[in-house]
């Protein structure tokens, strides 16, 4: 199927986690991170959805920037496995687990397994901007 | 994980593609459908997101709703095959496939398969109301 929006898509997911029409985006620009790529799955391209949903890939050993916002997050596990950090602790997400980042919470995720850590993550397409976290 | 909104959750996922702390709930009350369950997965239990994430299943033959409505769906695969229909065209949609249905579309989701269908629907949290479509 043709992406036309006005009429509806069908974006096929290939191997490697990888769509037809929809390309690897660069995560950020800066060294917060290592090892991930985004896919903007939906929301980005004549939707007037209020939501976006975009696909995350984290390599063995790479791990997503620490940060804080106000908006929130909402994360599903679609592929291999991986943790997720919401405030102070840590939580294994294995296939089809999803996780709630209230707004402020520091949070971040990573793989520290031998495998891609694929997940979908959902927010608000009004956003504010994330504030990367030391410590 | 307790699930305690307002610190963040997780949602683990059991066998059958059931939740913890996410029943089943009723798809409608009326025969316009066959073998559907729906769960909801977040936006309701305290989240001030602007959308939805459903999960719904179809069994071997079963079929949600046709109907239309001015809010959008995306829809993406998680268990099984299932087809959808968007417009007037029907599409095969597998693990990882997303779909998008524009404002006022006829759609519906079917699964001739001998497997569950299971889908991702998101949408947003306010929204109008689906109007069945008769053929």
């Amino acid at each position: 199927m043709a992406k036309e929006t006005s009429n509806g898509y069908v974006l096929r997911r290939g191997a490697g986690f990888r769509w037809d029409d929809a390309p690897d985006e660069p995560y950020k620009s800066d060294a917060s991170f290592r090892g991930v790529r985004r896919v903007n799955l939906a929301g980005k391209r004549g939707e007037s959805t209020r939501f976006h949903l975009r696909y995350f890939e984290v390599e063995p050993g790479g791990y997503t920037t620490r940060e804080r916002h106000r908006h929130e997050h909402v994360v599903m596990c679609q592929r291999g496995e991986g943790e997720i950090r919401i405030g102070d602790e840590w939580h294994i997400l294995q296939f089809g687990d999803v996780a709630y980042v209230p707004p402020d919470f520091v949070h971040q995720l990573r793989n520290r397994t031998s495998e891609p850590f694929g997940f979908l993550c959902l927010v608000d397409a009004e956003r504010d901007r994330p504030v990367p976290v030391e410590e």
